[in-house]
């Protein structure tokens, strides 16, 4: 198998882009990241487009087709892939694979959702999609409403604060104020997420990712190839992929308050970079809610259940401290287009690997680990990155 | 690159399964193409779902979750692939892709549509989505309408007779009459096809596939596990594939008489497989009209632009032909669900490279293609495979 690097990234600020087309957004981000690469766009052979709900946003399907053009890029293979609010992660994996195979050369991996095109109840019904429409979504469960289910039940089994969950949507936003593609770049209190309205109780607003448009490409080549194109110390390598799903009903999960789908994933992610999870100097979970970044940290290994609260409040996830966590300020805060999230943590991983990450920088990062969730827990991939120089 | 092979293959007929759901369709054509490998469930390590509307019809997304939790195979790695029509052709290409990687051994390349859960009309507003939204759906124009504007062209540029043209749906009905899987197994005759209604002028009702219901698989592993697995004499191996986009607008094609995609896609499929057109023994187009079917043989080199009508109407596309086309019935005759006809082409040549294609199995057949269209040209797949002894 071909090694795999990222040459080069680039992302819009995550935001209400009323005014933009979801081509626009793509055009945007993947300019950014040409210059990033410092290459052209007709050195691109492979295009991955990374989305959930253009067919219910945009009432329109074919994305493959449609960016290729967008993008000035007429002729390139490209293909649309959907994997609910992991489509990003799981695009970035087809990428690496389309490299790895020697069937593509320089590829592209964008993930872009545009929900601005209708109202946040219209928002609730497009997400939902990503649960079980049979046996969950055509019974009126909104998808917080299944994660509320999963919090109630971890407090009860592990007797963790309320106060201690919420702590995590504070502990994002402290990183998200410094990140200047946030969507939400400032600094939350606690008693703010207490106090702000119950949406499905136990969830509050602030601990709810918002609704947002936005879209983040990565460019990958072969890394002899990245070798050629680039400075070294700016290539960073694709150490290792893993993916895995869950049955879709969260009534079927072995757990309400861990994703075996984020365990299998972690595995195969730290098994193909042949590491060990000691190895990850920082980490990018998926906080769609402040629970589920909690739970990820404990299936990702890096916590016992019912003990990653606790670590957010004691200061262990803070940039200097035990396990770095989310320093792009997470879902919460950087905000979270569904279908392009996982390339936003890529990213943000790849920045932090090239030391270009501002003030939120972690020093001497080696290695970096990026956890993308689809529905609640049904699909999860956890990409690997390391530092090649 | 790892050679890879189809190891297996399986389908339902095509057809309105009014009382079946989309997990139904995906269960028994998974069991049929199990059965067909001889392996067991559990040693399929890879799914991927070609699919274009299930969050229209179904109000679900996410069926990488949905479609391994209803084959037994919670925890394997899972992800829709769209592309409009040829979701199917991209998803192969993405399994092929898994596999000769490295990072997956056996993968399920699954095509499915559930399109009956809508009325006609409704069928319709999904199918369009395969246009462009915002520059030729938004005005009213529909999918059938595109392609009218097409057929009207090329019998304006080529002096081609409107009966010529749908001579192609008599073609194909000729052989599905013969294929088990087929919507529309019996024959038509031209005065039927010219005497039924028209859809959009010069269209008519019978050069226009159908609306139905399908779900189609093929597994995959590397060529040196084939051999391990099964009997040589009934692998086929994956001898090259082609992929490519052009733009969504049909108004932006450089020609309304050929699309660009088909003949990139078609060139490196030709290139990878290492072999000339003259050396394929059969063909798959993608007619989901009669003019796309005559339109795909062109483009694809076979023939000369302005001259496939009439190769059709002389014979040269018979069992015994120059170049046997649509054994399978084709999208006319076969069926159409649009995210699993890609599959359903991939499946027809496997049978018909093994032998197994009965009254319809062309004699000697060692090399065959499919070529998959999504969209008005937007997007093509060429597939090519060859029989291994």
């Amino acid at each position: 198998m071909r090694k795999v690097a990222v040459i080069g990234v680039g992302c819009i600020k995550v935001g209400e882009h009323w005014k933009k087309s979801l081509r626009d957004l793509c055009f945007e981000a993947f300019k950014n990241a040409l210059n990033d690469a410092g290459i052209e766009s007709q050195m691109i052979d492979g295009l991955y487009i990374g989305n959930m709900s253009s067919g219910y946003y945009q009432r329109q399907e074919h994305l493959g087709s449609l960016v290729a053009d967008s993008l000035g890029l007429i002729g390139v293979p490209a293909v649309k892939i959907e994997s609910a609010c992991s489509s990003a992660g799981f695009t970035f994996k087809e990428a690496v694979q389309a490299v790895a195979s020697g069937m593509h050369e320089i590829v592209a991996a964008i993930g872009v959702e545009k929900m601005t095109e209708v109202k946040t109840p219209d928002a609730t019904s497009a997400l939902v999609m990503a649960a079980d429409h049979d046996y969950e979504a055509e019974f009126g469960v909104t998808f917080v409403g299944l994660n509320a289910l999963i919090k109630r039940r971890y407090m009860h089994d592990y007797n963790v604060k309320d106060e201690d969950i919420a702590y995590f949507s504070v502990h994002c936003h402290k990183y998200g104020a410094n990140n200047p593609h946030a969507q939400y770049p400032f600094p939350i209190k606690l008693e703010t997420v207490m106090k702000s309205p119950i949406v499905a109780d136990p969830i509050r607003l602030f601990e709810c990712a918002g609704i947002g448009d936005g879209a983040a490409v990565a460019i990958l080549c072969p890394l002899e190839k990245a070798r050629e194109l680039i400075d070294e110390d700016r290539i960073v390598e694709v150490a290792g992929v893993g993916a895995a799903t869950d049955t879709i009903r969260l009534a079927d999960h072995d757990s309400l308050t861990s994703f075996k789908a984020t365990i299998l994933a972690t595995k195969r992610a730290v098994s193909s970079a042949k590491i060990t999870l000691k190895d990850i100097d920082l980490v990018e979970v998926h906080d769609a809610f402040s629970i589920t970044g909690i739970i990820s940290l404990e299936d990702m290994g890096f916590y016992k259940p019912g003990q990653a609260a606790k670590a957010a409040v004691e200061g262990e996830l803070e940039k200097d401290g035990k396990l770095p966590t989310n320093m792009s300020g997470g879902l919460k805060s950087r905000g979270h287009p569904v279908g392009a999230t996982g390339i936003y943590q890529i990213i943000e991983v790849v920045q932090q690997l090239r030391g270009e990450f501002g003030k939120n920088q972690v020093e001497d990062a080696q290695i970096g680990a990026a956890q993308n969730i689809g529905g609640v827990g049904g699909s999860v991939t956890v990409t690997i990155l390391r530092r090649f120089r």
